[in-house]
């Protein structure tokens, strides 16, 4: 196994929000990493990030970026529908990826993108499901793993948004926040999803107009547990995370712990985080180095292109449930031997 | 409105654990009443029980301990088969009942006790539902009420016990154990269930042979809210009873209060109640508190007939629903006027 | 032991706001009491109160009404001074007392009220020290007595009211409110208190003029533990009264429990009880219950006369440390044999 | 004002504990730093850290490596004795400073360090209290600096050490343990601390034979604040540092925090931590990141010199005060300019 003792020269596909971030990260909080070009199909937006940075070029075709001698990864965060073509530029250069979720719009696509790295025969993906690098996420994933509190029988996950943005619309209540509690059931549990069925309350007053706000999701899984999810995106008060494990001798919860608690003015507490970003910092920062670190020693670890194929058939499956209220299973094609 | 000055002779019905412990409680707790007489099928039981008190007599017939002139009022804890004759004598001598839960064995059955007392043209019962005289759950109810987290949109509960005794069935887990989380439901949002589902997990090998437990029950409301309990009879580790409001501004949560906690060993934290009788104590003492000061006044209050009958109907859907895993409609009699 | 089968005959010395509220206790709460006279030196006020009690008389003089062969003990809520006079009168009459705090107002009349017991060669005395009866206080003393935690070498106390009455004075801060934590260090420790030391930190804006709050009351006990006391009764937001002992081995709080918690408008949390009534109205109850109970039994328990004697001593002391800011001793006479 | 861009380049002295850990956190951790040099007396061990990163050369003399090109920055970490004299020698060089504390082993010799950057002119040192680079520190920081809580009257603080390692003694529990919320208490407050007192409670049977554990410590600030210190260093179950502040409208808390809790075995908690890293792992990562990033910037901030001096006088009066049990005031030199 090599070690790269050089920086490793990152090229950053996308520069929206997540894209950003990521070209700061980098910049300023990850060690052995650079930015070493950045790509937008808006060559201003991208040229502005890049003279931020020094020795950073600025590219709008994903490919002149991946060509260039300082690039030795590259992390997509672009929009969805542009991943593919991306990651199959990254796959004939033989570079590393960390690819933000989705891995590809759909399950079709994205199990393109499965077939082609199965084909390489060796892993060159990592997909951004960052909450498997959330501290509490990992105590909880070590503590059934260690049979702390026996076979897992159910999950009861809680995801809650203050608002959502213009144009939001119910499947992205599926594709966009449900997606994180797919990936983590299907982690923490080490057991596809086999069926998907949508429940839906009277909406919330606050829900934009023709969105059926909030839901209940639940989650039927190969192992037989049962999960269920209430996902609130206009709950107006906070953004939450929470998930207890209901096993055969106990059970066990994240996403409660509160820093700072104030007692004033005739109640106690204290804030509630307002944006993802307070909750899940530290996650995409760990996120991030553990990819540096790992490229720079040879190897791809963490979530796979699997786990981004198998998160778009559920929600795809999600998305059908919606529209139906009934029990819709989810169909997966065979896992190929490089992930299992 | 009268007001009886001398304690208000109760006769219980059953000496069971349920009978004798509200024995002990008229006899040691409660301000303003006593035990004037008990009734076992049990003779023997019952004079044993009788004996223990000053001046209460023992019987095997209700009828019997009815017609004393020393019976004021009847509390009615033999087993569910049995409320109904116990609480027509009762409506025939006009004596106020305080029946535990079932108010009859099944929706048709509870529907003639509704009919019966309808026709009477006056409350005489309550229902045993003592979750309402939880102080917990009426800080809930109160800020539900108050507007303080807007509509109610969905309730998530959970309900574990520590282990079943011998004999224990699936229907049971909903009309033993559920059956308060129906009650809770009803009160709390005001609304009527109208569907009921059930999904089964696979079974906790703690479970007795044939008994899939846990089982996630789903409710609708007429209101269009959805209800989700977590019903776990055998989870080994404690009695724990929660539930959390989901609101259109807000959520709040009961059931995690916890007394003293230590930090010793490596751990924080601190005992489990192992049994209901820690977590509603106080709820029973303040439920025959009440039924005692409100029958000295002469009226009945607290949950009534239809309570008892409309929870019954849900629990029938609810074990139907155990058995399909589909949807079931909840049908209902039409609520005579004296429920409005 | 002979067994009291009639309800006790219970004559309240005072009609202010303890002893209203105690009249209204054993009229609606207290199972097998009833007021059978009231006592206040405004006789419309006693002939007021008894009149919405049936068989009720009212009296002027605390003899007159101890004389009544109604009258099977005697529940003392008048204001300290009177205290020694009714406690003499009682012992006269062989009837058993419930005494609210202080026993008597300083510590060399509450000695004369032991030697005064002593002589009679038996206990008739309970002193209302009533957070004995509170259910995490006694949780935390059983876990404390069965070695849960190994010795116990600290305690930090917290004592918090929202604001203080007009002519509230710098004593009372010792005398009313910190004499709560003396009993329960001693009680919880089993163990004097022999000095205390207190520190003046710079008043709060929030205090009358004059008065020096908040202020840490240190004690030092028999045993050598150190007890710190956070008093302030001009918090401004709430009653709060917290514990934690340190123990060999681990450590215990209470004091921190929590009902209904609601996160809405970007804040986690709940509200903060005003008034000692919502965090110890149980443990007045269980109190006079647990006196009733055990004078209808023919015995006197709970806090003795010795327990009142003893933190009168420690008050005196108190006083004088916050006029010093030194360590002040504390000075206790020898123990009677009756209360070993 | 210069930004550097290359990797800034880092002279560690001391490969012990606290230097090893730096190597590694500037090596794997940080963002734009690199470990140039490593200083050890023991040449072996130095260069056996050395060998490990790529460019990194070996010293046994802090000088030696201070004149290396590759050095930009000097980070601290040998024993207190050595620092002074290393410190001198980055002042004659221009070199920025992160110190781990003590600044310097006592009060005359940090004075020295002060004064010797006073003549500068200008800031070189950041010493190592790292709290204040604690998320929770840092929320009630703000909070207090808002005026969210009012002015601050008290500070309750609780330390505890699961276990002392072999040659522990008490002026330790002051010089090692009790600095920190000493520094704390002064960056909390923005006030200086005038006067110590120690209260030592018959000691647990957990601490070696002449270790007076645990102790209460007491602070003045200059503003008449109040502070007590319950610093327990063989407290047997776990690493644990809280701080409630109370103020005149409300009091805050940290330390609390909890990720993981679980339901089992009729317990309800979770694990406490056994180390100070688990705590204020990521407390040590902000510090060195934001010296790195303010150094490449060409400024010093953080912790101050003075505040190292003033700790140490601090704690000069505290190591007294166990001696003698009494108030002991704090003497301090005046303020040069630089520090105002």
């Amino acid at each position: 196994m090599t070690y790269q003792h050089a920086p490793l020269g990152v090229a950053v596909i996308g520069t929206g929000r997540m894209g950003s971030d990521h070209v700061r990260r980098i910049d300023e909080v990850i060690s052995g990493a650079r930015v070493a070009a950045v790509v937008d199909i808006d060559g201003d937006r991208a040229k502005a990030a890049a003279d931020r940075i020094e020795g950073c070029t600025a590219h709008t075709d994903p490919a002149a970026a991946m060509a260039s001698a300082e690039v030795d990864a590259v992390l997509i965060a672009s929009p969805g529908p542009a991943h593919e073509a991306a990651l199959l530029e990254a796959f004939a250069r033989g570079l590393p990826v960390l690819c933000e979720k989705p891995l590809a719009p759909d399950a079709e696509s994205a199990l393109r993108v499965v077939e082609a790295e199965a084909r390489l025969g060796r892993r060159l993906v990592q997909v951004g499901f960052m909450r498997r690098y959330d501290a509490e996420y990992r105590q909880l994933k070590e503590l059934l793993d260690g049979g702390g509190i026996g076979r897992t029988l159910m999950l009861h996950c809680t995801h809650r948004n203050v608002a959502t943005p213009p144009g939001y619309t119910g499947p992205m209540m599926i594709n966009d926040s449900v997606v994180h509690e797919i990936d983590v059931t299907r982690w923490l549990l080490g057991q596809e999803i086999t069926a998907v069925q949508v429940l839906r309350p009277a909406p919330t007053a606050s829900a934009p107009a023709g969105l059926s706000d909030p839901q209940l999701v639940l989650f039927e899984t190969a192992g037989g547990a049962v999960v269920d999810v209430e996902i609130f995106v206009n709950c107006g008060f906070g953004y939450q995370v929470r998930c207890e494990a209901v096993g055969e001798r106990g059970t066990a919860r994240i996403g409660e712990a509160h820093g700072l608690s104030v007692d004033a003015a005739g109640r106690w507490g204290g804030a509630i985080a307002q944006d993802f970003t307070e909750r899940f910092r530290a996650a995409y920062d760990r996120e991030v180095q553990d990819w540096v670190d790992a490229t720079r020693r040879g190897y791809t670890r963490g979530p796979s292109a699997w786990d981004g194929y198998a998160a778009a058939a559920v929600c795809e499956a999600g998305v059908r449930a919606q529209d139906t209220g009934g029990r819709t299973p989810v169909l997966l094609a065979e896992r190929p031997g490089l992930y299992r």
